[in-house]
């Protein structure tokens, strides 16, 4: 892959100087219809052994473009772990649509790091970089595009490079990432590391550039041209389509899916009232006993709560809410996005919640917003919900493999309890406020919503964050079961 | 000031039982119009001994309030250093107008926490208080309204409750906030300090309400009462009135003021090109050397560009870019906020931006645009603009107090000059998108400007964020001059 880098590529100053001003021109013109669209972002990985040249490019790059819509993303400490999950800081940084990142120290490096330093079997590289590539196929899916560059410079060479910058007459500040590797062997296994990231990310959304660097006329340049072919190529994509409304199957008139998931729930299950203070007290002890110890604080809890309107998913988190430290949780409830959310894939609004370890976060409606309401709504299309499920198992499967507990519910009534609390909410004075036209209307798509929630259960269920489906028409029931499941959970993971 | 809590009070759960629905409905309601009105928010204070029952307040007003629009807003460590200054993070939580944030362990943690560690003396911590009161009077004239609880309860008796809590049959989260504090002469000196800190910053806008806390019945319902009063007050507010144009007094046409500090620059001031170019180095060399430095780890820089357009700012900050690591710094161009921007106060799109120890964060343009643009062209109102000086010295001080350095410049240009620059502009390709319509236009309002800069660099000159006035008008000198006043500071400060 690197093999064609290795022959001299120059360009001479003075080709250079006759060059720019048309490349700085078109790059700004591309980068202007993609501010004007701003229906999609780019982020540009610059990477290359210290000494390459990683940071002049960076300069270069911001010296051609309008800097107002440009932002560097950069990224400390490769090697150690930190207190959130590893993709949790890219999410942060994601530049909003019309935006162009520049980005140092990517989501390449950890595992580049770890597989250098052999805290990490050649299996466990493959899939991480098999990871990679879903997220970076999600990130294109979702509006975010990537230009990768690869900056090609001799080992040898980029050594002796890097002992000048550091050891001339003015201090220059120099980017360097990979300090941490100072034998032979370190340095060889990562060259080979690197080979295989490269050749096994390079996808047809999000290929490898690899751009010699020897020369640095002729490496900015070619940096240039790549990323004003990529802009203009951006620029080309087919505005995303209106949505097609026939192929949402749960649009389809007629009669109901032959099965329901929630059919098969026993609503009839219910718990005295006795029985339910100690037995409520009983699994809340659990729950504050393990999120206070020890083990929590290198882990952290992930509650989602989805369910009928009326299904008691309020009193329930209410009741969560008597087992943990007030410190140490957070409840999000999930409404419209702001315009700082809309501009960015559609998961960012969700992992800018994700606790620190030690933490908890629990989600009042979640991110499976987009395959029941936004599906069974129409808020989005048929292909924006069907990927929705890939993506959440991806979201999912980094928060456990971060250690994190993952619980789902959903929590299931009748229509007819529904239609019974409903009533009462509008009796009662402080519980009218829960109560709006909308959810009497949304009755109507009950069985619409039955067939997302079906769907659902069966694609996002997975070995590590299962759904736990709870039968809610008595509240007692329900908020034990739940209460339980979590605690459960907590200690078959941690206990 | 707690003296009167400590007669007996009392509500037997009947009374209780009987008042709580109509409560809750007249809280909700209130609750409703702050939803609606969206144009401010509230943080309610909970303070009190471990023990008194502040995590049964916030569960009470979690039962009681709508809980979509409501976060509890917490902080660790009150006694620990942290690696951005100390009001950071307090402003990161703020919700936005609309909602109501509780918020356990505030501003008041650790000013407290360390007078009773005797870490800080008497009249440094009035000076703490002092300032906590203009950062509260800061945000109720910002839209931010405060509720400040303090929970009273006996100290032998909150703590002979503490130990019932965490040795029952069943655990119970506790909030610990105050655990640190072992010795008697710890706890007595924190009692003390609390009694002070409660009288010094009981003002008119927001004082402390002492709750008598032994009876959790008399507590709760108190709690909710001074909730209610407080919302309904809040509704009560006049609308903020549509800004007086009149007493903005760069509206008033006329002759220009008498005097503009930007008429003293000599703008004849030149450099060469051989002398520019190794002048330059050095100064970025000193720059590299200073934030790759250890003393840099712990403090951080700031820096602010203001000035004409077409002034030099982006070309001048490339220059200063060449001298930072990438990895450890950000620019910021600031233009219009966003949406959740708008809903909080002003400063708290540049807080967000305030970076952590060891790095530099440079805002081409900065919260000097409410006193620039914002009141030029009749933005915000003269109430707004006024009162920004006072907020801004405040902000810059405490950055400057948690060892941040702060640097201001403008760059001043003669209008001619700004003319020659906007006609090349308009020549040369990749330039001409920096110059719009709207730059001719604002060329009318010169006069206006050189009045606002005067009176910006007259109110917040600081000693330890003072304003450099930069000759422009050759581009060579200004650059130079820019780089060595950030190395002069920097060095100065940390050299």
């Amino acid at each position: 892959m690197f093999e064609s880098a290795k022959f001299e590529h120059r360009l001479d100053k003075t080709a250079f100087k006759a060059l720019e001003p048309s490349l700085r021109e078109d790059l700004l013109n591309a980068q202007f219809q993609l501010i004007e669209q701003s229906r999609r972002s780019l982020m540009v990985l610059v990477h290359g052994p210290d000494g390459a040249g990683k940071g002049a490019v960076l300069n270069r790059l911001y010296g051609w473009l309008d800097v107002r819509k440009l932002q560097t993303l950069t990224f400390d400490m490769p090697c150690a772990d930190e207190d959130r999950p590893p993709m949790w800081k890219y999410w942060r940084e994601l530049p909003p649509f019309g935006q162009i990142g520049i980005m140092l120290g990517s989501w390449y490096h950890a595992p580049l790091c770890k597989r250098a330093l052999k805290q990490m079997g050649r299996a466990d590289f493959m899939s991480a970089l098999e990871e990679i590539q879903r997220f970076e196929a999600m990130l294109h899916a979702e509006g975010v595009s990537l230009l990768k560059i690869w900056l090609y410079l001799d080992p040898e060479e980029a050594r002796s490079r890097l002992k000048a910058l550091t050891h001339g007459a003015y201090q220059r500040p120099v980017v360097r990432e990979w300090a941490e590797f100072e034998t032979e062997r370190e340095r060889e296994r990562m060259e080979v590391a690197t080979e295989e990231a490269a050749r096994a990310t390079s996808t047809e959304t999000a290929p490898w550039h690899v751009v010699p660097a020897a020369d640095g006329e002729y490496r900015d340049a070619m940096a240039g041209s790549l990323l004003l072919e990529k802009l203009r190529a951006m620029a080309q994509e087919p505005e995303p389509a209106p949505q097609p409304l026939p192929p949402n199957p749960t649009r389809v008139p007629g009669p109901l899916p032959a099965f329901s998931i929630l059919s098969t729930l026993d609503l009839t299950q219910r718990l005295d009232e006795d029985q339910y203070d100690a037995q409520l007290a009983r699994a809340q002890s659990r729950i504050t006993r393990i999120t206070n110890g020890t083990a929590f604080s290198r882990a952290g809890l992930v509650i989602a709560f989805e369910g009928s309107d009326a299904a008691g998913k309020s009193s329930t988190i209410m009741r969560l809410r008597h087992a943990l430290d007030p410190r140490r949780f957070r409840v999000h409830p999930i409404a419209a996005p702001s315009d700082e959310e809309r501009a960015r894939p559609y998961l960012w609004r969700f992992w800018r919640h994700i606790p620190a370890h030690g933490r908890t976060a629990i989600f009042d409606r979640s991110w499976y917003g987009r395959v029941l309401v936004e599906r069974v709504e129409g808020l989005c299309g048929p292909d924006d919900w069907g990927r929705a499920y890939g993506e959440i198992n991806d979201f999912e499967g980094q928060l456990t493999r971060a250690g994190y507990v993952v619980v789902k519910f959903w929590l299931a009534i009748s229509q007819e309890e529904q239609a019974r609390r409903f009533e009462a909410r509008e009796t009662i004075a402080y519980k009218r406020f829960k109560l709006t036209p909308e959810d009497w209307r949304n009755r109507e798509k009950w069985p619409l919503y039955e067939a997302a929630v079906t769907e659902m259960v069966d694609r996002t269920s997975t070995r590590d964050a299962p759904w736990t489906l709870v039968e809610a028409e008595d509240k007692h029931f329900a908020r034990v079961k739940v209460l339980r499941t979590v605690a459960d959970r907590l200690e078959a993971m941690l206990g």
